[in-house]
């Protein structure tokens, strides 16, 4: 079924202990396209600016990405300047050139008027929530994304898109930070009482953890030799998920439980080189193998 | 089997937000003790001063745990006193007298000779060493505990001691700083080199993970609604890992994975309550229950 993403389509230079690019595709909905486009149809609703060439559109051509839905308009694309530290814990945001995207209302093709599958990418909660006031058939899911920027400057609008949310997809300071509950389970309860019935938390090398009104599941990441860019790794960990839920067409615990995993698979593969060039050159069959190498990381018996 | 353990048997004072105790029964030989006797029957080679009263005998008494290795001596036991901060991520060490346990010269009792198992907890690496040259038979498996300071101070002594050691249980802070390797499959790498075949790395709230020669095993931890004393986490986690192991008289990749869930169970128990609180009261099948219900936290079908 199709998937409907939004969120941003940029440029990003990143610099890394293991080297730098300049100049190369990024941005939120672009990790989570090419992700989850590995399991189902996704619709990306986005800005891009006039340098959003054919170079950019070859890399979503030939896959199952839709792109009707990304407007381009005169102006640069968003742009964004970031340097790992050495041990890549530590991200220094060194330019954030928002461009056309500081006038980015989203706009859905009437296309993409019966999306089942909607993901709200991180930008402004109100933007988010008017994706969902353009889809013609009430969704059978949203997943929702935000960021301390959010939660600090616009608390009552994001409630308001939250209530209209089932998943809620953040980050551990993100969590306490939204809840004011250092606890994560105690955090969860109050996410609960905001809308979501579901709460992943997003911990990076920690792996991640789902919270759910009836059951909770937890998975480390997969262990890497090499992380050359931990650029996307959160959005194609949501890619994914998604993708995964979207692909399986019934949502339950099992195919939560699933579904974390092959986030966590995609989110993985991400991280093994810069930018989204791992996710291009990505096989269905390594995707398969890798969730595989992840029961036999986790399984025991008793 | 038997499983000898030579560590602190201490007092603490302990503050967190949720409350203060000003002196209990701590120290990682206790933990370790406390939390392998529901498993194994426990030998202890540790050193108390006078004030070690029939008030602590009585902690351990009625258990499978073995004192006959406490040395008691003139004067006071070793004593530390701390702070965790209001999200118990941070510990402040208030105090640290080592008092008797400054002269301690592990000796262990002729009935302790044949112990197949053995976990050196963190003292003295040459102190350690000197516990395996007093047992008559060579041991079935010695597990080591070490932190920066042995690290930093005694880097020879400590390589003496691992090449004699089959499990090295460390954090991640540890795990870098002992093998100046950040990436912690390439630093497991280097410690194979040094000895051990089996690298357990403890994450606290993140979790462990274990790396082996032929295998990788990685577990998050039992997600608590509250954590009140997270003193001797990790010591509790090595005593129901070690304890599982001397327990089941097997070491393969099966009771090795098993071994790490009994490890977080324990290790979850001990911060439910202030000290040694918890493990005390603690009942076969509430351990049995919560190693279930890690199954169904992490249990996932693709």
């Amino acid at each position: 079924m199709s998937l409907l993403v939004v969120g941003s389509v940029a440029f990003d230079a990143v610099e890394t202990p293991f080297g730098k690019v300049d100049r190369m595709l990024g941005g939120a909905a672009s990790y989570f396209a090419l992700a989850a486009s590995h399991f189902a149809t996704v619709r990306v609703v986005a800005i891009v600016g006039e340098d959003f060439s054919n170079k950019e559109r070859a890399i979503f051509k030939g896959r199952k990405i839709d792109l009707s839905g990304v407007e381009q308009v005169a102006g640069k694309s968003f742009f964004w300047a970031g340097r790992y530290s050495q041990n890549m814990n530590e991200r220094t945001t060194l330019a954030t050139e928002l461009n056309v995207f500081a006038d980015f209302r989203p706009r859905l093709p009437a296309s993409y008027g019966d999306s089942p599958y909607i993901f709200l990418g991180n930008i402004d909660p109100t933007l988010q929530r008017s994706v969902l006031t353009q889809v013609r058939r009430k969704p059978a899911m949203v997943g929702l994304d935000t960021m301390n920027y959010w939660i600090e400057r616009t608390p009552a609008e994001l409630r308001e898109t939250l209530k209209q949310t089932q998943i809620l997809m953040i980050n551990d300071d993100e969590t306490r930070q939204l809840t004011g509950e250092h606890n994560l389970l105690r955090a969860a309860k109050r996410v609960f009482a905001m809308g979501p019935q579901t709460l992943i938390i997003k911990r990076g090398e920690h792996g991640a953890m789902l919270v759910h009104d009836k059951f909770m599941f937890s998975i480390p990441a997969f262990p890497l030799e090499e992380v050359r860019d931990p650029t996307g790794a959160g959005d194609s960990f949501a890619g994914g998920f998604m993708g995964y839920l979207a692909s399986i067409r019934r949502i339950n615990e099992q195919t939560l439980r699933t579904a974390m995993v092959y986030g966590s698979v995609l989110g993985s593969f991400a991280v093994e080189r810069f930018g989204v060039e791992r996710l291009c050159g990505l096989r269905r069959r390594e995707i398969t193998a890798r969730a595989k190498l992840f029961s036999k990381l986790t399984s025991f018996k008793l």
